[in-house]
């Protein structure tokens, strides 16, 4: 049984984090149990032990592992079959779709759903949470998320490089779901817990391929909870 | 000896298509001898063997592969030493650095360079150049060029997931140069071929990166001629 401190909201069932999604897929993907605990921003004592303050984190047996990269990394090289990144080309060129997913992708939702992220964080993370994202933003959270209606159109243009990638195939991963297909979804799943607003248009290529990776591992993200 | 046709601008030995360097850095990795052919844009008799009108084309002995992207899968499940792509799921990972390349650095770099591009094609190709490009703009070329030292600064910008990807690794292959190298290495050519305009910055991780691809196989990018 691995043990994953996976980020919550003030509803423990309420699990969000784009990161920790990338992660929950990937041990779904290889069918490994898991005990998913859930965790707060300000929790930071409780995973002091992985040497640092961010989950996702993974407990297995006397291993320790933080960092989604790392842990799908881990994942790959302890449980080898049902590969996820597969050898070091397919490790290499997934590390160009996690760069994009974390340059391109994830601060696109963030400025469409932040405001929305405070309403769902526990209430000892609010502080936290306000005063960290409007630091980094340099706005509050009010401003940034403001004119969104406005903005969301060029966001879904930014997602060109992933409606071309899937053209003529069901996965990122090509015949076969990957952690290419976890990156991009995990991150997706952000929005999809948190927020009402429709970051991803309803319909089309990239609706069709995330209503698909929803339905996977026994309907393991469509089953999630959202708010 | 595998030949290939590779578009060449009024010297014939200016060559600048991003999707023909692709293949050869791809030919050039795999230690592939090969007979370069010089082919303009309206030489389409010339290819029309091969069932299609654009380059790169490449004759294996009597295989005929169009579209760099099918001859890069060509080449690795004819040539599988060294390999560029590296199984199924290198070679869908990969897909995405193609979309990628083809979705945002091509047309960006487009935007900056297109009216450089109609003084380097050849005489009979400048008259079908220009209309079929300002068909797909819907603006002059130089409409299209203009601006382009204030817009230069969003184009480096876009580049951010490139940037990211190259964090601690040599390559976006990894340990070793792969085809990912080569779509995005081969795409940058174009401009460094055909325009004394910097599309990329003189210093920082990407120049870093493309001096060395520039520098591979006995710097067969960098004697490459240029205006």
């Amino acid at each position: 049984m691995i043990t994953l401190h996976d980020l919550a909201g003030a509803d423990p069932d309420l699990r969000f984090s784009p990161y920790c999604w990338r992660t929950k897929f990937a041990l779904a993907h290889k069918g490994l149990p898991t005990d998913s605990q859930p965790w707060r921003f300000t929790d930071t004592d409780k995973i002091a032990f992985s040497g640092q303050a961010r989950v996702p984190v993974i407990q297995d047996g006397n291993t320790v592992v933080s960092d989604s990269w790392a842990i799908a990394v881990y994942l790959d090289q302890t449980y080898p079959d049902t590969p996820i990144l597969g050898g070091p080309l397919g490790q290499a060129h997934a590390r160009f779709i996690n760069a994009w997913a974390d340059s391109v992708l994830l601060p696109g939702i963030a400025t469409l759903i932040v405001r929305d992220l405070l309403d769902v964080v526990a209430e000892k993370d609010r502080d936290y949470f306000r005063t960290s994202r409007e630091t980094r933003f340099g706005r509050t959270l009010e401003e940034v998320q403001a004119g969104r209606e406005d903005r969301v159109a060029a966001f879904r243009a930014s997602l060109t490089p992933l409606r071309v990638a899937l053209q003529g195939r069901p996965w990122l991963g090509g015949a076969q779901p990957s952690y290419a297909d976890h990156i991009v979804a995990g991150t997706l799943m952000w929005p999809r817990c948190t927020s009402k607003f429709p970051a991803i248009a309803a319909d089309g290529p990239i609706a069709e391929w995330f209503g698909r990776v929803l339905d996977l591992y026994g309907g393991f993200g469509r089953s999630a909870k959202t708010v």
